[in-house]
């Protein structure tokens, strides 16, 4: 179809009436999709309904009754199970709760009300600031902004977060506490960061002394078409002489069951004992038959592989309905450009500068929800008003297909009336 | 046998042979019982095996899927369940993880980084002041003191915390901040507020705005021999126009399985408000699986209460035993005194001045593990050295029958050294 951008303003006038009469075809359809949260599908989550079986052994290997009380950090088993998943020593992984979010905002919580190593505790700060590459992942905005930090959005590059620009702002402001990081299938462009990356974020200068990685692996075994290698955080920083800056969590919300997963926290040594000291005033251990229930799933790390493999399985269908109709619809057309994910749960891209709004309203008011415009940004503001993350796992293949037919539509037909009005 | 303080030296020499000789009997028979915490029998826990059995229906009522995302505060029916049974609008209900102390460390949490109403966050201020009633509950001391606070201990009547202590140090210092209850069959005391102790607690004057009732009841639906009812703190503090003043919790923790029950915190509109506000940003909801299986598992408010009949049949013989064996053996020795608990989960005594820990350590030495003496007071220190928790349920009628045979031998050879020494 050629560039957009190049046609004469009668070309686009023509091709704007072509669009809206499409719009209006797609409006009279009625639909009533949901795609603005990164759910898996009913489908998806079906994968896991083994753990829904009856329980009938209730004691683990070394004969604790999980029903009953005991076990801070959570059972021998399911340690072993992530420490072979993700490389990581058991010792240094702390099971927690249904979800690694609330594992993040109450670590964040920690540091706000005890502080860490014996350095001031944030809450008792001027100002305490975070780096928030962007787009990002909403909810640890939301949790940045809930404790009242300042965020600073850090570009995206290919490789992760722009490095010159962390390492400049780490170094020179010790208000700035931190960084925001999803190393891998990044929520939402799906870019896996780079060796480089890694050792860099290790590696640098921090003026703050207490400068926290949050490292949210949160698609650290979600390939769809590929698997991407990370290097590990921990590694990274220990080999760097850095080992009590990051904060390791993961969780199986997207593996087993989004409401009812199992989560951790993985540090240093002396990191998992100041947590621990702490945890042991807040709870007497999380939910155990839960933690045996994915053990006996599972069974082991390779276990959980070949389950995320038919999850991808259920995925890539979806991902190649998106990227083949972005391509097909608007390759070339100078009205959006995308990243090709090879794993994780989104797409995300970018339309042109002060469309994106426009394209959520459009497809809203046709019966397609989208995620917000700006969610993906500090503060919900997008700069640039471009970017868009497209969550195709929750509807089926069908409804997907008729979603991002409309989607494009939308995206013409906002780009077609922003140059008209340029 | 008559009072242990009446008799001679020569007596108490000869009873002194005595005990000794019945103690290093108990000590030839290689005992190893743990009485230490409140924990259900495992024949206990088996009541609840029923929510173990497969979930075929993973559906709310409203066709929400408890297996994805979604629903911040809870299911609607686990909140009916509750609402009915507690006597608490669901409006004003929040559930929580798989345990209420989670919930009690996360609000004071709250408390010290963003405080509530308004008033400056407790992490800001010089010192903070907690009323502890003791002997009270351990977990609630520890998270105290975890957080820096100044515990000041509250004697306890038989009526609930002594409410002129209470009044006064609430109404001079505005450093108290708040104070810990457990309002229903106490822990260890087994004891009931009154009335009057609930509405003087909802109507005092506190010199600050922010003073917060912990209202833990734990043992809400627990009673062993008879029920009591305790006035609602909620609704008492709405009458005196205190509403915002008490935080609600309760769970399933000892009416399901202790490590994977159900959790809530009720409050008022205002509270519950402002704990979603910052809930919102910790979590997108706890495990609704679980909830579920609750509800499917109870039906109602009616088929708990059913099964907590089911549970104190278990629990009355053994609460027998302790109080059949502590009157058999030192009624009247002068030696111990203890209340008779309706319900809960543990019988408190008080030794002789100066002699809990001397009990506790015998006890050990024999092989049966007590709750550490000074357990139930803030900062662990017993002033009198004089409380211990006996906590029956755990152990086989059988042990228990011979852990408190032991146990009286011990509060006996304790008593006569101490005499024995003044």
């Amino acid at each position: 179809m050629g560039s957009y951008t190049e046609k004469s303003r009668e070309e686009l006038l023509a091709l704007k009436e072509e669009t809206d009469r499409a719009y209006e075809e797609f409006k009279a359809k009625n639909l009533a999709l949901d795609m603005s949260r990164g759910k898996p599908a009913p489908s998806q989550v079906d994968c896991s309904n083994g753990m829904l079986k009856e329980m009938t052994d209730y004691h683990t290997e070394d004969g604790v009754d999980v029903r009953n009380y005991g076990i801070l950090d959570g059972i021998p088993e399911i340690k072993k199970l992530f420490s072979d998943l993700l490389d990581i020593p058991k010792e240094r992984i702390i099971i927690g709760g249904n979800a690694s979010l609330n594992l993040m905002f109450d670590a964040m919580m920690r540091l706000y009300v005890f502080g860490t190593m014996g350095e001031k505790p944030w809450g008792q700060l001027e100002k305490v600031k975070f780096l928030c590459p962007a787009p990002g992942y909403d909810r640890h905005f939301t949790i940045s902004e809930t404790l009242g930090m300042e965020m600073i959005p850090i570009e995206m590059t290919s490789d992760g977060p722009n490095m010159d620009q962390v390492e400049k702002l780490a170094a020179e402001d010790e208000a700035v506490k931190g960084i925001w990081c999803v190393p891998k299938f990044s929520n939402p462009q799906g870019i896996c960061y780079s060796d480089e990356t890694v050792n860099r974020l290790a590696s640098m200068k921090t003026a703050a002394k207490d400068f926290k990685i949050f490292w949210d692996n949160a698609y650290g075994v979600h390939p769809v078409f590929e698997d991407v290698e990370v290097k590990n955080i921990l590694d990274a920083c220990e080999e760097a002489g850095t080992k009590n800056r990051p904060y390791y969590f993961f969780s199986t919300s997207k593996i087993s069951f989004p409401g009812a997963g199992v989560s951790l926290v993985a540090a240093s040594d002396e990191n998992i004992a100041e947590i621990k000291k702490i945890m042991n005033a807040q709870t007497i251990g999380y939910d155990k038959i839960n933690q045996l229930r994915h053990v006996q799933f599972f069974k082991d790390a390779q276990g959980l592989r070949r389950h995320m493999q038919v999850l991808a399985d259920c995925m890539k269908p979806k991902f190649e309905i998106v990227l083949n109709t972005l391509e097909k619809e608007l390759g070339g057309s100078g009205l959006i450009s995308w990243e090709n994910p090879k794993g994780g749960y989104f797409v995300s891209v970018d339309v042109m500068p002060g469309c994106a709004k426009e394209v959520v309203r459009l497809a809203k008011e046709a019966g397609v929800v989208l995620t917000g415009a700006g969610a993906t940004y500090p503060y919900k503001k997008d700069p640039k008003d471009a970017n868009l993350r497209i969550a195709p796992t929750y509807p089926t293949v069908e409804e997907l297909q008729q979603a991002m037919d409309l989607f494009c539509i939308c995206v013409k037909k906002a780009g077609i009336e922003k140059m008209l009005q340029d």
